[in-house]
């Protein structure tokens, strides 16, 4: 099986969401990333519900790696980690700036170590600036990214969104700049500190807020999921079942749309012939859409839009989206039986290269479950060692 | 000057946001964009303010490429491409699934012209599956993502985030897929048809709303900005002057909350000396937060936020973000002066390799703009030629 990642070692000391998935994405690439934790364990494992050891969020972002333990407030623990970083391509940390260094352990001790070691550093602001101290958590840079600021109800409060949009695309970005250093280093045999913060992996999608702004010289403000005075039909409106989101980009998309919804002497009116049109009759557009869905189901209108190329999806919640017929289709999706958690969906990495493979499923692992296996088998430790450090707390 | 990806050229068939995010990235990296339009210019250009030619999210998602046009619905026009990708190393684009294939330019065929050349298709369902056909937009995404099932007011309808975060999602993991297909063509030497799918990249960050359907065994609902039962204090406070968004983490942030609030005899009340204790009582630990933060600015609540490290932010708006000093002072967001459009602020890439250079901002070029230079200088076409292609509308 080829993968592209085979042969690229990982030392990762990715926590919560931010930094493993970054990681994730390497291991389900091929490349052997060994998740190293204090010996409690990393936060994202604690609050597991009763009977279990492992929650979801964990085995979706820990599949495929090995766990060790290691204790960095030991001489002991730190000379492990210089021996592994002397064998390592990669590092990569989501600690607050200035963490690793604390400890003696930071970007400049490990580059005299192995100057081909590639150190990234996933943070909420970044290592340097008036921010750089500040602590970020997902909620948090969704309020100082400007993302709450333009989402909620006209005139309601700014509201987050439901996921972790900022922590994901911190990570993903952590997991590009990875790629570049390395894809780099081929060439200058170098590796580098690389550096991603969430707030300014935030800042390109403003980019139809910051449209607004410029054009109108105004501040946008929150427009629920009204198009805002540019776009119409666009939004959410009710189904039998549920919701429905509508986005008509084009001119084509409307006429479409009027000749499913049994509306075409609609397209005899010049004044909704054109997208800023329709943009000014926004409200009697959408009761026109609103009074056609009311009448189907998810299902029904869904199917009339892939037959018509209209772009319309089901709102769809969190057990339909796990259950997704096309993703676990696709293979994006698996059943995977994990020893703690049973039977269970867990997705494969988004990334796909074809004529490659991903690493076929393994569960996440328990705090340091492989300790032995890499500080003896790949460092050669000998048990009586092993036993030393774990009587020392070191590991 | 060095930068990672110098000497790796770039075909470009970017449109809107999604793909060209991801090939904009690799021009701040130092690759050769070259922008392939059809004549009339991609769709981002349309929609232009009175008397301008640029619109500001096209000015920020192509700077540092150079733009020519090419009509591929002609002959000519597919004989230049395939000129072009026997140079490139990279073509990107993100189109509906199937309409490089319909027009003769699939991968398939590239492939052949060029074996080194990485295709990549960037879509909003992938290439397969029984969803590969349907038409995607950032506002059906987060609906079929499941993104909207969770946010907005408990009780309210199904919410989108205000900024397009499935569009820029599907676009960094397109980077991310390009770079690491890049990194592997370095030991096979093989070219590669990569793809990602907005779907799928926006899976991960349902994370927390999973890990609450594994637990509680009911699907998630709206909560608003709150903490769902589970964390707290957690959510979006008012201020004098605004919101700030707080978000307690540990029980270490709460007990800094309650000295900074002047509320340390809480420290004594037992049930709320854990999370799950706190979070049980969240209306009333939001309230006592709320009555400390209506005293405060969004200033002076972040200055006693970083003095104590405290995860909090002001709510910022589109011009605060635009503006912030931060991400000014760090490089990454920069004054440049466009031809077009003036003194506006761009973003440089949020991706930052320590000891390398990024390129200096090149404003976005007109449609067409670099025609001679690619199709005369790149591909040694004579004056004679380039006119003949003109007439015949293949450029």
């Amino acid at each position: 099986m080829t993968m592209p990642l085979t042969g690229i070692t990982v030392l990762d000391f990715g926590q919560i969401y931010q930094g493993s998935y970054a990681t994730l994405l390497m291991a389900k690439a091929g490349a052997d990333v060994i998740k190293i934790e204090p010996p409690g364990g990393e936060p994202l494992r604690r609050r597991v519900a009763p009977g279990r050891k492992t929650t979801m969020p964990f085995a979706m972002l820990n599949a495929n790696k090995r766990a060790v333990t290691l204790n960095l407030k030991t001489e002991k623990g730190k000379a492990l980690l210089f021996e592994m970083v002397k064998r390592a391509d990669v590092l990569l940390e989501n600690f607050a700036p200035g963490a690793m260094d604390k400890l003696g352990v930071g970007w400049s001790v490990l580059h005299d170590i192995n100057p081909r070691l590639i150190y990234c550093t996933a943070s909420g602001y970044g290592i340097s600036g008036p921010r750089s101290g500040d602590l970020a958590m997902d909620l948090v840079v969704q309020a100082s990214s400007g993302l709450m600021s333009v989402t909620g109800e006209a005139g309601g409060p700014p509201m987050r969104a439901g996921v972790t949009v900022a922590d994901f695309s911190g990570g993903i970005h952590a997991y590009g700049a990875i790629m570049t250093a390395l894809f780099e280093r081929e060439r200058s045999g170098e590796g580098r500190l690389v550096e991603t913060a969430m707030l300014e992996a935030m800042y390109f999608p403003l980019a139809g807020p910051i449209d607004s702004y410029t054009r109108r010289g105004t501040v946008p403000e929150r427009s629920g999921n009204g198009g805002n005075g540019s776009i119409a039909p666009y939004g959410v409106f009710p189904v039998k079942d549920g919701y429905v989101a509508i986005h008509t980009g084009t001119d084509g998309h409307w006429l479409k749309l009027l000749d499913v919804m049994g509306r075409g002497e609609m397209k005899d009116d010049p004044g909704l012939a054109t997208m800023h049109g329709r943009a000014q009759r926004e409200q009697e557009v959408s009761d026109m859409v609103s009074a056609w869905t009311a009448g189907l189901t998810k299902a029904e209108a869904e199917a009339i839009a892939r037959a018509n190329k209209i772009p319309l999806s089901a709102v769809r919640d969190v057990a339909e989206v796990m259950m997704c017929e096309h993703m676990h289709g696709r293979g994006t999706l698996e059943w995977v039986d994990h020893p703690d958690l049973g039977r269970v969906v867990l997705p494969n990495s988004p990334l796909r290269l074809h004529g490659l493979e991903t690493a076929p499923p393994v569960p996440s692992a328990l705090v340091g479950a492989h300790n032995d296996e890499v500080y003896g088998g790949w460092l050669g430790l000998s048990a009586a060692e092993l036993e030393t450090l774990r009587a020392e707390k070191a590991i």
